[in-house]
């Protein structure tokens, strides 16, 4: 093995790049901007030049990487091929080979969907180190996941495994998903799904609660006011918790995981729904899976560049 | 490679016993009692005894076994143990061990899941050959599953991978599952749970149906009747086929497999359940799944057998 390797995680606005020791250790990191103009051309030449020219700050020749592992978001194939990321202006582009090809042939690169990868980082240095088997739930934006089996990220046979945010949890709904289905976990368990829930209860409600005077109502609101005991909020919070412990029991029923690692934005709200979560969860679970454990992602942004890193060791 | 293994397939009745060329042809086959007197410590005995007076006959000596694979009815531990089979009367068994000192340390043995193994056999050598990763869902009395990724069975990390019977599909059940929570796939989706929805509709519906004289309905009753256009059993099958085509909407979304493997009693009905199953899945699954393909088992009774050779190769 040689002493250095790089991890980088392509995001629509910013690109992140981190050089570790092969050990584990992340050395250095840095952003550049991610530079969308032309169909996303030059992202990959940006990054190679900022590489070569970190390296090169630091005396680090190519002869001592071990590889660059990239994560980007959309659908990978074998590793190497990345099929549409809509966010980045790609149709069909084969990053391994580029990326290689921009590095002389002398660096070896694999290419992973972006959050598959930062669930491979969580398993390997955050919130799922001393795992081997887990699912990582990504709470934001949107709600998004990636499945570790013995150390390995399940891409699927259409690069979908892991899309845990697009299971069909409500037969009964009518809205539409941002997939174009509908009644999707995603719907209801991301921060814009607990907006909306929040929207329609208190619009419906005849209690008495601090969200009604707002002029719009984050999934940050709801959880600060549930803090404070109000009601109705906690009731938002107990609907979100239900639907994702739900959802969670059905993935056990497929992958029974080790560990479900808890993170994005919304998983700051804390153990008022980590732990209402884990309770419908519980509730739901096949028996043999009860005692599934729950735990938070630690690594924030930086999950991608580790587990990026981690597919080239 | 040596020229034979053998493949057992232990259920509460019987054991089927193949012994196979390693090449994968089934050379002979033959059923014992399965003997559960006594705790069930006379199955592992009675298994030996069988496959060595079996193989005197044929002229095989034990050195041109390659191993023993053997699927049990439980949850399985390292391919080893076996942790409670309460249809053998077992708690923990260390079959691996025990199965190894009958044949005097002169074999190799490998255990499984009944329903994994069982998924195994159909990639290898039934409906789903030439695939790596496919999800087998048995519809019989219950619902059984088994999940194969890369070739090879994802036991989970309580034994539980596949338990797709046991995904909660229906939060406002109240009738209890045979495993004790509520809602599970299995409810709806065995040959009982199908039985259970006929009774209920024909005790509610005005509408004229063939099902309405009968003593006792069957899931086959109704697929009989569906066939023949009954209106009533045709709803019946479409309740039955949307909540299976949701539930493995649900199951791609985690692992996204090549192809769904449909067997067990309730398959028999064909392609008015099977074409109904895939139309639902369609309409619910994540839109890079959608074309995930659905075929039938076609190992019946020796998928198990067929598994658990492979699991030795």
């Amino acid at each position: 093995m040689k002493p250095y390797a790089v991890g980088v995680d392509v995001g629509g606005t910013t690109v992140k790049i981190g050089i570790f020791r092969t050990s584990g250790d992340l050395l250095l990191k840095w952003e550049i901007v991610t530079n969308k103009k032309d169909g996303g051309r030059n992202i990959l030449p940006d990054i190679a030049d900022s590489i070569k020219s970190m390296l090169s700050n630091k005396g680090i020749g190519l002869e001592d990487i071990q590889g660059i592992g990239i994560g980007i978001p959309g659908a990978i194939l074998n590793r190497s091929i990345v099929n549409r990321a809509v966010n980045l202006g790609w149709d069909v582009v084969p990053v391994k080979d580029q990326l290689e090809q921009l590095f002389d042939g002398k660096i070896n690169v694999l290419v992973g969907n972006d959050a598959n990868v930062a669930a491979l980082g969580e398993m390997w240095q955050g919130g799922g180190k001393g795992y081997k088997d887990i699912v990582m739930v990504t709470l934001g934006t949107g709600v998004g996941g990636g499945i570790i089996i013995n150390e390995q990220i399940l891409d699927g046979t259409f690069g979908a495994a892991g899309e845990i945010g697009h299971m069909p949890v409500n037969p009964q709904e009518t809205r539409v998903c941002g997939c174009g289905k509908k009644g999707h976990l995603e719907q209801y368990a991301s921060a814009t799904g607990i907006a909306n829930t929040a929207k329609a209860v208190v619009a419906s409600t005849k209690e008495n609660t601090e969200l009604k005077g707002m002029d719009s109502i984050t999934a940050k609101d709801v959880f600060d006011a549930a803090k404070r005991g109000d009601k109705v909020a906690l009731e938002i919070v107990d609907y979100t918790a239900e639907i994702l412990g739900r959802g969670l029991a059905m993935v056990a029923a497929v992958v029974d995981p080790q560990a479900f690692v808890i993170g994005g934005g919304v998983s700051k709200a804390g153990p008022i729904l980590t732990d209402a979560i884990q309770k419908y969860y519980r509730e739901y679970a096949f028996h043999a899976s009860e005692d599934t454990k729950f735990v938070l992602a630690t690594l924030g942004n930086d999950a991608g560049i580790y587990g990026a890193v981690r597919m080239v060791l």
